[in-house]
């Protein structure tokens, strides 16, 4: 509790009544960290439960960004709302996150059931992941019954990100469906959804045929959800009907079976465990300053003393 | 000090007489971290610091293999001996590096003035780049005069890994140069050399004016390097010999005026840093057991605490 508390509890009642202006400023709360950002999330906390997170991935220029805003237009047609965040754990600057806005915003900015933001890195990689899972409550509290989470690039940290999702959908392209590159990214384990997307490209079948044999060598349980494979072109919106089903039909079968409340358990444990790495990291940026700080490390610069045994020279003591 | 110590010390005085089996055999043991690691990483580092190290990295599909194999053929006919580090961030799995290798290794095999060796990522990324730091210090203290470090991918992480290196070669193709990707990637900032590679291709000349007109924007003072803009065709080694002359020039130059030095201090502060960062995520790991954890645990799961709360309850006492 601080003073900015009863000014943070407004801004979340007023986004709770629809307010976009004040949820975006919440949401430039939790991108920016630090204090205000927990009050945010000590406010949102009690209130979720209810939103559901799908999460987009795959390879740059598969065709997300396309895919997700036929995806939009497809959920609008049926009149339901929906969020969209557009994380870019690539980019640490914020040029990203502006371009990224400008170019998905053009087609939907206009529509009041749909809430788009972009997320950057604001330094730390593992803190983008713990702010957008702190985004997707805020949205998930102030009533977004869907939220799409839609990653750029397929590194370590963007699977991790995508991994925080409920339904996570994996997009491919013809031809792209080697399964080095598939492996490579980890994106085959943790697919609920795998779509072939620029579909109306030659090789949809080949690349249909290496993920059906991909998924073979996977050992599913007989209740396990099997990944649905499925294709869509995302510049014209067909499939997206498709896709917009599969995601429904794989959320049925994990409430059914549970699966999903603990997927969402397991979810909160790692979460909790990032936040009490990154209290101690910031313990250790503490650490880090003063004489005997300055000593040790003379003592490394002049090769006397090598950096594993001056780190633990300088932890001595402290734990 | 430990049981493995004296096997490892006559490890790496077999390494150093030039027994490259031993050389594979202690990269194992950094790669995979723990207690040998750190002995080999005390029995190095008062040996270190003739050796020179060259970051080579860009986007993917730029070229950087096929530029650093014509950069190791160039080296070679000037009967220098190189060695290679390949680092793979963006691959959770071993398969990257296993691949890797292969297709690099395959020219220069059987070269024995060339040493290549493939890492990619155990778990941690912080993990890799400090491997990655160990790797290099070991390949200079067993008598390498220059090791290549390439990256492959832009993400924060292979900047990271790159910033590493005593001259940072970035690899872009004609027709990429527009300035958002390589400000995206935040390139701009790191590069000491850039070099347009398939310069055989159409849009070299728009290429080069565009880093030009980025560098006029950054503001260099007069004594500092300024980023040199160079072509190559990797596939042929045309531009390799002027890259190894523009590293040659970079690397007086700031051995000249003292910059190299710093750059070298610093590199090993940031490397402190992040090792303390990591003991205390082990400590991290340690704490998050137990009866207490579980309990903690518990009532966040239930919704009656939130993630950052709990992580505040979770350290109470701990520092």
């Amino acid at each position: 509790m601080d003073g900015r508390t009863p000014e943070i509890t407004k801004l979340f009642s007023d986004a709770c009544s629809g307010d976009r202006s004040a949820l975006a400023r919440l949401l430039s709360l939790i991108e920016r960290g630090g204090n205000d950002a927990r009050t945010v999330s000590r406010l949102v906390y009690p209130k979720t439960g209810s939103g559901y997170i799908v999460g987009i991935t795959g390879a740059p220029g598969a065709g997300k960004s396309t895919l997700t805003s036929a995806l939009i237009a497809h959920i609008r047609s049926l009149d339901q709302p929906v969020s969209v965040l557009a994380i870019d754990p690539s980019s640490p600057f914020t040029g990203g996150a502006i371009l990224g806005d400008r170019v998905r915003m053009q087609n939907h900015a206009t529509d009041s059931g749909v809430f788009i933001r972009s997320m950057a890195t604001r330094g730390h990689l593992g803190g983008l992941s713990l702010a957008t899972s702190e985004a997707v409550r805020l949205l998930d509290a102030v009533g977004s019954p869907c939220t799409l989470v839609e990653t750029v690039g397929v590194g370590q940290v963007e699977v991790e990100i995508a991994r925080n999702a409920d339904t996570i959908v994996v997009v491919v392209n013809p031809g792209w469906g080697d399964s080095v590159q598939a492996n490579k990214a980890g994106l085959l384990e943790i697919a609920d959804i795998f779509v072939i997307n620029k579909a109306d490209r030659p090789g949809v079948d080949q690349t249909r045929r290496d993920l059906e044999q991909m998924l073979e060598l996977s050992d599913f349980t007989s209740e396990a959800w099997r990944p649905t494979i499925l294709t869509t072109v995302g510049t014209t919106g067909e499939g997206a009907d498709k896709l917009w089903n599969a995601i429904g039909e794989h959320r049925a079968h994990t409430q059914k079976d549970g699966s999903l409340a603990k997927r969402r358990d397991q979810r909160l444990r790692n979460e909790l465990r990032s936040i009490i790495e990154r209290r101690l990291e910031h313990r250790a940026r503490e650490i880090c300053t003063g004489e005997r700080w300055d000593a040790i490390q003379n003592e490394m610069l002049a090769h006397t003393r090598d950096p594993w045994s001056s780190a633990d020279e300088m932890l001595h003591g402290v734990f």
